[in-house]
């Protein structure tokens, strides 16, 4: 069976959760009247030092809500040029909520210099739309899991708001940082106005991810999901995997490990580089090695390991808890052989 | 502990369903690898005659998908006045796809006539958006969830066919309208180009409604869905019980028993009107009684039944399969005596 | 040579109106500097008692800003069904502010009733978007040039501002209906909290329209100008006719006492019926005569009188400042041999 | 009087385009009735080589128009990080179209290069919009008035039609970049789909700007001019000035050297700098000399010269036809005593 790097999103649900699924008391949270939903939101508020939180079913439904809540009809929002919630998220932001998105380019940092953000924020005018909403991310996923420091989350946040301008924190792996920084939850949100992050990923959870702020922040949001369709019913059922989820957060550390020893090992095979990981992503260049990534993706799935190209000669893999230790070991044997293979074949022409 | 009639989106899911959840085997959707919501949409497509499904959150996004997938940028749609897609989720059409909607009073029909259809026709000009989409709701809940005959929907259909427009089925309730008709769903769905039905509601499952139509617009709907946020990762462990909510199609004979056990129960007491309903919907007029809806709902809640105000005197009481033969006859013996103890006072005045 | 009864549309502008746009003072009016232009838009805002007035290119762009500028995202507005603003628009509500809209059928009265008003209105909710504004039509346009009464306008306002929602009169023909009813300008809008009206159609001028409301209204409606391109700059030239059409106020008593005699003269014709017109919109149905709005329109233009089919067995006429009492007489007896020829063939088979 | 450098928005109609709005035939161009319109049509259309022409009130709804027309709801436009339709332009592709922008950094060269465009093109996928238009700007205004090779604009146009994506010329000063680089217009806009091009600004027109395209591009375009609030009547009045427009091309090279002899004057001047403008408008950076821009602004506003701050010490001047070489001379004259003033006020303390 292949090792499957291809993101922490493939994460199956533990039986303690499928349990909790099982055993979930519930009720309609349309109405208010789901104790699990509620619990979930309850214990998700308090993690991140957040007034009040909601259920929602992905992390994109979360960051769209957020960008929609924060601002006003045509506004525009400041983003890194890598933000999912740009890039991956199809244009939701000017679909949804009718948002110009003016990007910055944040580099090794991930997120925006307070100079950028002064920068990049534009004064409504006559001619302009006017800065709503400054985005930022932590864990920031396209530009390898860099896990931001509070100091420069802290800093971009004031930067914002002293011009007046909310920050949402896309968090969808907001976890990965905390436990590779060993920073509280809390900690890490702490100037910033809403935070999202995802239950499923590296912690496990079948579904759902959540959108924290305050309280009125958060009954705005509550009528937003309902409009984006994402106003469910018997949520419990899926929020109970979710709440056990929350136990998951100390063991990403076992990811991080993971990733390390894997990018270590990757980058000792001739021809690949891979820098050391901050979490649980690891980034793989082959272009010494001859190998566009998707060639090389493809040679990694004939060899058993599952990957994702993510540039011309950028693959990434994801470690998760359902990679081992020597799943790590046994991914980065295949992947030798699976390239040693192709060096003789290429040679004996 | 109250009787809880207000809506059939409080069903709770069954043991068995706990148990599917608890043991459903899953993979990642948005990579198509969860086997249990594969499994779902297959038997949900084969059920109302269609190429292929999509599991999506909620009726909500699947309605508002079906309408933004069916139709161009800049179009209107055409509905009854009363229609769910309209009426009760928050603009989305205009808000999410920029569709103008054009309504008609299809009154007791709920569904628009031919004649209707070709009279809100819009031809696309110089002035005007031109229609893109019909959709018509089966049982159609407003209207106190009256079952439309198929020969009614086809009749539509074909109208709207002719004059180049597709039509979208909204069926929340979709198989309450077959049982109460004997109808193959397949049969009632031959005409149109989509439907959505809900797994909550009266089916029981937790959460989870299909959107479903030709392999081409479920592709493209599947796309959508993301844009939503309605993209979920190990979505087998709702789709599980959303399996099992398939079985309870048969059962909703009962649930229309005991509304018309409940409506006739009702239209005896001195005061109430309460004709017989279609299926699981009962709708009952206060006014006689000189009583608003929100002082009867209120009466009716300290008497231990809940139910919901719909009109200056109009309130909907919804039977469900937590809602036993007993529980009506005593949600109708507590109504009763609410509005005895109320009449009495009155007259004491 | 056809007389043109389209529309008033098709007016052209005095010389004087010509010799205006030839000696314009102009500026750049983007940055604020049209002497013409400012000149027309304070005497506009004095003519309808509003506080200030922007110049706009067209009657729909001056409608459509209005509605923007009134309401927040995501929310609803209510109109007649007949309300050029829903009907003839493209569906701009939805496509450029995506605004659902909710329609009353006001019938004879053109404006909905304070009831309407009040059952139309939708509270905003966790499923309703919420009435952000009511738009009322004086004359109404589609339900044939109706002169609306002050006081109607003015219970249409109370009862939605009581609910805590503002007004806007699309007063395209606001002067035909002030001219007809003898009633101030001022007094007409007295209630409402916006009104656009246009100096092209009967006032003559070749291109634009006023929307007037308060200054902070006024300020922001410049700016979704701007958006909506509308921001001209050099627009004295078309400002200065414009100002000069503000003297042709009265003259549209003309207009009406030819159309009087215009239907007047049609409903005295064999198969032609034509109800007195309040102003100077001639509804004339040709049902008894046996033939469809488009037979007769055609054969209309082949006698030399230009019209437009408005629906089944409907055609609209419109006098304006080219159409002399000769032209109306001259109309009336080529369309009654147009049709006696009609029939005359007809009768030979 | 002020020397007004602010923008070549403020110039003022010739003589002989005030004669020719007050003889204009006019006809309703909603009806294309306007001989004088469509004869500006046919013009346009034929000097930029192109099927047909749209007349629109203002180039912000030209590229406004083009971007929709071009484009399926849910998708990307391509442009330069300093492109008009993004900056200028209220976030009017978001708001108006849904359309999400992406940018690229073309710096000098102010078109995007075709490896840029190849980088920069996303194609649709689940989880990206996939791009669906790159706009170029030609000359290119906020990079100072850059006048772009055609060569530079077929390649770049070449990369986008490889991938599948039309292209849209945003000449706002188209003329300005053919008569500096002497070529026609027709070979300036061989390679693109559409072209919007002003009559106002440097032309001279007092309002108006062309839409050229495909004949079918047209058509549709006019639907979305209508919808946008840009469907004039007697739109001839206005077009009559914009057909003498086009007399003006040639004396485009009177701005520019005049442009030219500004820039040495300035540059001459010490604490500032000013390189060689390649049309019309010139940038002077006044760092040295210790001033904001908005400073520099406001003191050359005291002496009697207009312009515009574009940055921290930047400051815009255009040419214009209401500009003489006379002028020019003045306003260095002018600027030079306001800075020295300023200097040695500074250094007396």
């Amino acid at each position: 069976m292949s090792i499957d790097l291809r993101s922490d999103t493939v994460t199956r649900p533990s039986e303690a959760m499928r349990e909790a699924a099982r055993d979930a008391p519930v009720g309609d949270d349309v109405y208010g009247d789901d104790p699990t939903v509620n619990e979930l939101e309850a214990a998700a508020a308090e993690l991140v030092g957040m007034e009040a939180a909601l259920y929602v079913p992905t992390g994109t439904m979360g960051n769209q809500i957020a960008a929609r809540v924060h601002t006003d009809r045509g506004q525009e929002i400041l983003v890194d040029e890598q933000a999912h919630i740009y890039k991956w998220e199809l244009g939701g932001l000017a679909q949804l909520s009718g948002l110009q998105v003016r990007t910055v380019a944040a580099g090794d940092a991930a997120v925006p210099t307070p100079q950028q953000i002064q920068d990049g924020y534009v004064e409504q005018s006559l001619h302009e739309a006017g800065t709503g909403l400054v985005a930022v991310e932590n864990t920031h996923n396209a530009r390898g899991g860099v896990a931001v420091s509070p100091e420069t989350i802290d800093a971009a946040a004031d930067a914002a708001h002293e011009l007046g301008v909310p920050v949402h924190l896309d968090g969808a792996r907001l976890f990965n940082a905390c436990v590779a920084l060993d920073v509280d939850p809390a900690r890490m949100t702490r100037a910033v106005d809403s935070v999202m992050f995802c239950l499923s990923k590296g912690l496990g959870a079948p579904v759902g991810s959540i959108l924290a702020g305050s309280s009125e922040y958060v009954e705005r949001a509550r009528r937003v999901r309902k409009l984006f369709g994402g106003g469910m019913r018997q949520a419990g059922i899926i929020a109970a995997p979710g709440l056990r989820a929350l136990d998951n957060v100390e063991r990403l550390a076992d990811d991080h490990e993971n990733a390390a020893r894997l990018a270590a090992g990757l980058d000792d095979i001739d021809g690949l580089s891979a820098p050391e990981p901050d979490t649980n992503i690891v980034q793989v260049f082959s272009d010494e090695a001859g190998l566009s990534a998707t060639s090389f993706v493809e040679r990694c799935e004939d060899a058993g390991v599952l990957g994702g190209a993510h540039g011309d000669h950028l693959t990434r893999f994801c470690t998760h808890l359902d990679v081992s230790r020597a799943d790590v070991d046994d991914a980065v044997e295949r992947i030798e052989a699976a390239i040693e293979g192709s060096s003789q074949t290429s040679g004996s022409r």
